[in-house]
């Protein structure tokens, strides 16, 4: 018998708590037979969840209860002094003491990070733990860190987001060395802050295939594998961008409801605007994952849907193949070990 | 005789130089009676993109040589240091020295950031200026600034530039308490940093109609006249925003090309896909505008065409009549005094 895996869902994370993780809970397994899932949280709610799927229980899907659950405005510090039994915690609380491999929340974003960082810990000579996602490009995805688990990165910061990046880009997408960019308000050696420039030469000196200065136009059209920024920042630039998305559909839909002729082009333009959407499908990219911990720990969006889901579960199961927390480990000791040589 | 107003235009600025500024010039001076145009540059050059456009002499355009130009790749420094009679450094000069009311350039950003602040000086109670430009929203447009002349803001930084925004907007756009927002990574008051909640205790004691923090999407959902961000922050949201912008209409024709049946569909949806690009045309948000100095410097986008620096130039027509460098003095003078007796 092969290896097999756990993961840990936060069964009240999200919107739609239950209704959306235990049927994403069965897709993923229906991908993946080397898999087991605990559902963490309410027992009746996910019990009820359960049954709506499915009449039979499957052997690979074990709850367990909770009784608390963090609210989308708790703030961090509550959730750390107060929520010890929220099914967030606990589904942590399992991948630190190596019951699972991974856990999954759609839960509040700060509060995850909050208790990831204390439950866990960063990994040895990693100072600040950064979120990353997978973004679409013209050319196809590329990865996109810190998205804004720090609001204020120094040089050592924002270097050690890069190693991660790296790192993670290279097991999960198979490149040996993903190339990284800094993102910068110009591609000139003279932009920005010092915070930047003095990142720049860290990562110029460094083994990583650091391209240079990116600017916010270089993500989407995948000029590298690994776009570095500070967290504010690079939040800034997601929402934005989804914004622009956003906005873009919505006078699509007007124009489109116009007239009668106007409504007849868009009856036929629907199955290319179908593929268009789905070349840029948030749910296909949805699962960012916490780097820098001593664990995988893979953030949901909170509307998420089951489709949507099911993709943070895939994107821990891919994280747990590769090792990724171990890699990291290595690559930044190995880093550190380069810069004492010098 | 009613006021006259002179422009001064930079035109061997931008990728085109005269080929652009010359003919847009024209376009300008048939919508503003009241406007004399001079341009600014090398006059051989002016005098023949002047000749394809019209072959007798307009009275309302006058050439000024300039031996120098600025290139796209110096940095202020050298060209503050030694390009002295350059088209965009003459341009400033008849600015200060009351001989235009407004100058236009669609030269490199920062040097002629540094050259309008050499030149010009900051207005007094102002220790930051800041580049301003209008963006479409589902609903309309709205305002963001620093879109890149600060890449390390205070919270008092932050503040002058909401000051200055919602004044700026107040004058063009007739609103008379513009709605202000400052850009945050949520919108509860722990999110952010250190420089961006003093910069929010700032604007809530103050008399601007601040409503509080906004997120990357809500630039585009139109929630506020002005969004106020520092201008690493603004920079990078606007070339992600256009980079989204981008690769969705690549995709597109990627898509419409896909079959003879998608071509067919996109032959149809042509006019309200025209209508759409209208609605979000780069070219009508051509022209941003340098706040916070003793005099209009609008800076138009590198690439622009003639529909584009003619919409520059415009803007720089608007903010003359409405007095914007003058107004914007007396609203952190009011501000400063009111600072003061509290």
């Amino acid at each position: 018998m092969g290896k097999r895996y756990t993961i840990a869902l936060d069964a009240m994370g999200g919107d739609h708590g239950p209704d959306v993780v235990v049927p994403a809970a069965f897709g993923a397994l229906a991908e993946s037979t080397d898999v087991d899932l605990v559902l963490v949280g309410n027992e009746p709610a996910i019990d009820a969840a359960l049954r709506l799927v499915s009449s039979a229980s499957d052997p690979r899907i074990s709850i367990l209860h909770a009784s608390q659950s963090v609210e989308m405005d708790d703030s961090p510090s509550q959730v750390l002094r107060s929520k010890q039994d929220s099914s967030m915690r606990v589904a942590i609380d399992l991948v630190r003491d190596g019951k699972a491999d991974a856990c999954v929340s759609a839960g509040n974003t700060g509060a995850l990070m909050a208790m990831a960082r204390f439950v866990l810990k960063t990994l040895p000579g990693i100072d600040r733990p950064a979120i990353i996602s997978e973004l679409p490009t013209a050319k196809g995805h590329t990865h996109v860190l810190d998205l804004g688990a720090n609001v204020e990165s120094t040089s050592r910061h924002l270097f050690e987001f890069a190693v991660m990046g790296s790192e993670l880009v290279s097991a999960v997408d198979d490149i040996e060395r993903p190339k990284v960019g800094l993102l910068n308000v110009g591609q000139e050696g003279i932009k920005g802050n010092e915070r930047v420039k003095e990142a720049a030469r860290l990562l110029a000196s460094s083994n990583l295939h650091y391209i240079g200065f990116v600017e916010g136009d270089d993500i989407y059209a995948g000029t590298v594998d690994v776009v570095v920024c500070d967290g504010f920042v690079g939040n800034v630039a997601l929402k934005s961008s989804e914004g622009v998305a956003r906005m873009i559909s919505g006078l699509m839909r007007e124009e489109f409801g116009r007239s009668l002729s106007s409504r007849v082009a868009g009856l036929l333009a629907r199955p290319v605007l179908r593929r268009l959407a789905g070349r840029m499908d948030p749910r296909s990219y949805n699962g960012a994952s916490f780097v820098g911990l001593r664990g995988i720990v893979i953030k949901s969006h909170g509307r998420a849907d089951v489709v949507a889901f099911k993709r943070a579960i895939m994107e821990a199961v891919a994280e747990i193949r590769k090792n990724v927390p171990e890699r990291i480990s290595e690559r930044i000791a190995s880093v550190l070990l380069e810069k004492e040589a010098v």
